[in-house]
């Protein structure tokens, strides 16, 4: 549940720490094709010596500042501290701090160290909350994994051994043993098929058919589960998220628990920066919006007027067909609700109570429009 | 939102852009593999040119005729030129009218300023009106994705330092360095395998193993996200548009919303020529029709019946699974509703008032067909 | 709509005609690997043309007995045979025949005319009834494919141009024109990654990992959009056919229209020869059976009981959660609607009408079947 | 459907064949790649011949105590035996107990006689419970498979066809014959692209080109078939399974059929071990449970309180969104069944009556809190 102001985990900019691991994992990178002690060479170390200090740096202003984190408020600073070393955030933290070190003290030399600096790269995964994301779908596919698991593994083991007895009298080189067929079996399951080992007589060449087509319909299995529990755990993040901002808007607050359920499914939360123009005039629209938190102002000919929390906007074009009336812009930070007009149509439907009190709404501003330009 | 006569901007034959750009590229393409200066090579960079000249002229006409075009009646002249030139059409004539002359302005020489035609090929796309459906699509799959491709792009970076370190001893060089060893990473997480490098310690095809599996496991999670997303922009786009059609037809208007919404997801629309026989007499059907514009006649035995917007024909297959009794012919320009024989008992269950009234009237044709033949 | 019989074109054995292409196709495919003139090679042209001789009097015999064929009874019998030689079965048959005089008529040597012989395989697809089944997926996906199909070609294009661009230098043999470029791209493009062209340069590298990547991304879309018209066209024939044997069985008819939509969806139909053992004495059992046609006994203690189209059996187990009670074997071959245990439960939500019917049904077998043990 | 306690067989530690099974595979493959008569070929047979006797008395440890496994209670002794040899479990452990005499009978030199240790792997299928879930997969995917699986075999052997005819006077070693160029169809078909064979020709390339977009294009439905029939059965046995539980309920029993099989969509079942703790106070909740057997405490202030079969806790954080309130701790082995926080909503949308149960209880135990912290 993403909470505005809630991914920031102190004052310091946000995208900040992704922009800095990349300019170390590049220096990094770019360093092993370097002669060592050149100058390229010299100067790629330092970036990378450098991007290392200012993650140590960050790592203890993160631990002291740790208190003054928003979410953290009214905990004890020790505590806070104390979470925060201990959340997914922090060891990742320590982690980047420790990369270099940690290959200093094992005694690499100064170039081996340093690609340690590739565990810098877990900080992108932070970033996008899409570590829980995964782990909540892997463990929702799991007990049906777990069995396609089984079978690839069993496909893979008799693979390996049947291609050995198949192709060692002809190929004693390539198919020596069981672990080197072992490398065919999962680059040809895979469908990777790399071409350095390649079965020459009859019998191995039908048992490579076999693999191919096994390790394509496997994938395909695996391919559905995980899709499927992907796209489940997507809808209940959805619904939650979209539960919490319609239950916050007065407009929804007198229906019932069937109706908000119904509803929920049907609206899309967008968080807009201010002075975004949401409606311009004379487009043609296909949504209408609903303020659950900010401000935004519609640009009326005599005097704009201003749109609280609560209001909404946009219904005309889904009622009437015709192109904006008006220009909306948003004047301070928001949290809309947008509804489109196929979705719209579908509520006509299921709850026409409502459509009927955005109806009259709409007709009402129609005529107050219609009146303001016959004066 | 398809409606007939929309996509033609202008007067020019629909398909003639396309046919060009074919042609133009086809040349391009044959030209890179003549000798510089040979006959083929005269010829072909000939028809380059000419095609080049074509688009000129075409886009100076599109600009001149932009007034003339249906969709922008009653706009002013000049304002339906700068729309033309600001749309996404316009844009890519434009970009097509230019691709010779930026190769030629710097300094390329002839034969390498033609590679530059190769834009001609983005006419394709307005064709399809697939690229507003494409980024649609993307938009909707944006958020899920993002986590997907983060950790894509860890796996990839991690999977190249670690096969940097297996296998740089035993390869130096191929495995020489992390750049390098990305393209190994790349080629294999995509499961493309060119085999051009291939990991030959043990740990490096453990690690192959994994990055096979993974990338496997990536791509069915990718796939999922977008087939999914695909799946419901195509059905918002069938909702509308039918909505429209639908909302067209005297009998449909007088069910509320609710019901509308109902029917709108079971019947699809058909653009239809004049002179399409739609039903064969004599032939089984599995479908009925709606007349939203234009007109059909159905070649009944004394003299052909008009069927004008709004009536309905092919009901009788649908209910007593008799073959067609007689040929209908579309004789001017049509839009039809088709509603398929199973979503017509679907719809028998849901709303039976409606199904009906169609039963009514096929009893009433049905009879009045056995009393012209009693004749 | 399969109907019993259906398929059944003549009296002729079903299966034959793919058995003698199967053996046709399996000889000419042999005899290309022998050398011409040996006795191998004689054999085997022997059973090709022997194969073709059956064929050209199969097409005799269709069109002779096409008359008698059940779908056709009451048509004159010439129309009968032009009736099977227009029909896809027709066209298959006939140009089965004419594969080899085709060689020959157009002066190939023997050995060549005979590879014409591979047009046999079409045999198999007459006999799933998949052609029909897969036209009609393509249709319905067709206007999404396109706008797929032509990025496809955009980014091919495109690929191969900017890969003759960047390797043309590094590689002036491979990558000498864009044609040739154009089967580089092919292969990156569909991950199948051959290996026989490989980019070198840096540019060209980074351009096949976007073009691997577009290639999965473009072929999931591709996957979605077919797998989804795939799955809504055989849920539309299971709906139509299981609707047909529904209405066949009286214990449904007093049903509204809205009753068996929702039914129909939860029955699978099930064609059973005689001998047939469906539910044996002691088992668990997991699902109940009705009877739209033919015969079925439950072989009860004192005399088997006969139980005719209309009746049901096996709702005991589902009822009351015990091992079958009796054995039911099928006397004559039968049509027969199968009801998943977890349906029954559905089913038993929606229509609670429906299943009191059966309740009663099974609590008097059960009392009768203890009055019997009693006595 | 999984039943605690079901899938033991006897009392033998539950997991031991399968680390028996990897222990003996391990040491077959590791011996293929030793020198014969080598000490390390010696320790690996020797572990293999070990790990073989240990699966003969298995075997008959298995025979013997058959009639003591709990679910072959009521069961004569003799029969019981007969059930287990005759079950995939007992077939699967015959066969691991015949590999090695199998080998030796058939006068395979020791070596090769053990490479049929290999079906050892079978025992991991009957752990995971796969065999059946698979198989039942496969037979509701089977109709839709078969036809593209014919479509799939006339494509391959119209491409082999057709590639020798384009490419065996290119390349007449690679194409010499057919069943050579079959070769090359299915490795190009599965995109598997190993590169041993690969078109030089015009034609031989275009040809290529349709091959591997049919081959992505065939696996596409494939996957789609299997994929759907996959998530289906899976759904059937999630309803099975939890019906059955929650039909132990009684807060659920006085619910009619309708209603149960609404709540059964929504709840997962959980085995949980004594022990585990559930719940904690103080952290976020988002799910709430139902104790189907077992016995959990909650760890309530002045004393525990002991929650037995058909209690429910954990409701609080769902309805007020405050954090955990107290801890609950698993003290016998249960059963639960959960509601997830958006399942929770649908729930109150679709029930209201049943969330008013929980509500009443939420709000009591609330105030007994309160009460319990005023005094």
């Amino acid at each position: 549940m993403h909470r505005p102001g809630g991914p920031h985990r102190s004052r310091l900019p946000v995208i900040l720490p992704e922009l800095v691991s990349t300019a170390g994992i590049m220096a990094m990178i770019a360093d092993t094709g370097t002669r060592p002690g050149s100058a390229a060479d010299l100067v790629l170390s330092g970036i990378v010596t450098g991007v290392w200090c200012l993650f140590v740096a960050g790592y203890a202003l993160q631990i002291w500042s740790a208190p003054e984190a928003p979410e953290l408020h009214g905990v004890s600073a020790w505590r806070a501290r104390r979470d925060y070393m201990l959340s997914a955030s922090g060891w990742i933290d320590l982690l980047a701090a420790l990369a270099l070190p940690a290959g200093w003290l094992t005694g690499l030399p100064g170039r081996d160290a340093q690609l340690l600096a590739i565990v810098w790269a877990l900080k992108y995964i932070r970033r996008t909350s899409g570590l829980t994301l995964l782990l909540r779908v892997m463990k929702r596919a799991l007990p049906s994994l777990a069995s396609v698991v089984t079978v690839f593994f069993v496909i893979l083991l008799m693979a390996a051994t049947l291609s050995y007895v198949f192709e060692r009298e002809a190929q004693p080189g390539a198919f020596s043993s069981i672990p080197q067929a072992l490398w065919w079996a999962i680059v040809t399951l895979s469908t990777t098929g790399y071409g350095d080992m390649v079965p020459a007589t009859i019998a191995g060449r039908l048992l490579g058919a076999v693999v191919m087509v096994s390790g394509i319909v496997i994938f395909a299995l695996w391919a559905g589960i995980i899709a499927n529990a992907f796209a489940e755990e997507l809808q209940r993040r959805h619904f939650l998220k979209t539960w919490d901002l319609v239950a916050d808007v007065p407009f929804f607050q007198d229906l019932g628990a069937a109706a908000i359920a119904d509803i929920v499914r049907l609206l899309h939360a967008r968080h807009v920066h201010a002075g975004t123009v949401v409606i311009r005039e004379g487009e043609s629209g296909d949504s209408m919006y609903f303020i659950v938190s900010g401000e935004a102002t519609a640009m009326l000919a005599p005097e704009p007027v201003k749109l609280k929390s609560g209001a909404f906007f946009g219904e005309m074009a889904l009622l009437f067909g015709t192109p904006r009336s008006t220009t909306v812009v948003i004047t301070k930070p928001s949290v809309l609700l947008v509804l489109d007009v196929a979705d719209f149509r579908v509520l006509a439907g299921k709850r026409p109570e409502l459509v009927n009190v955005i109806e009259a709404e709409g007709q009402r501003r129609r005529d107050a429009n219609a009146a303001l330009r016959r004066d």
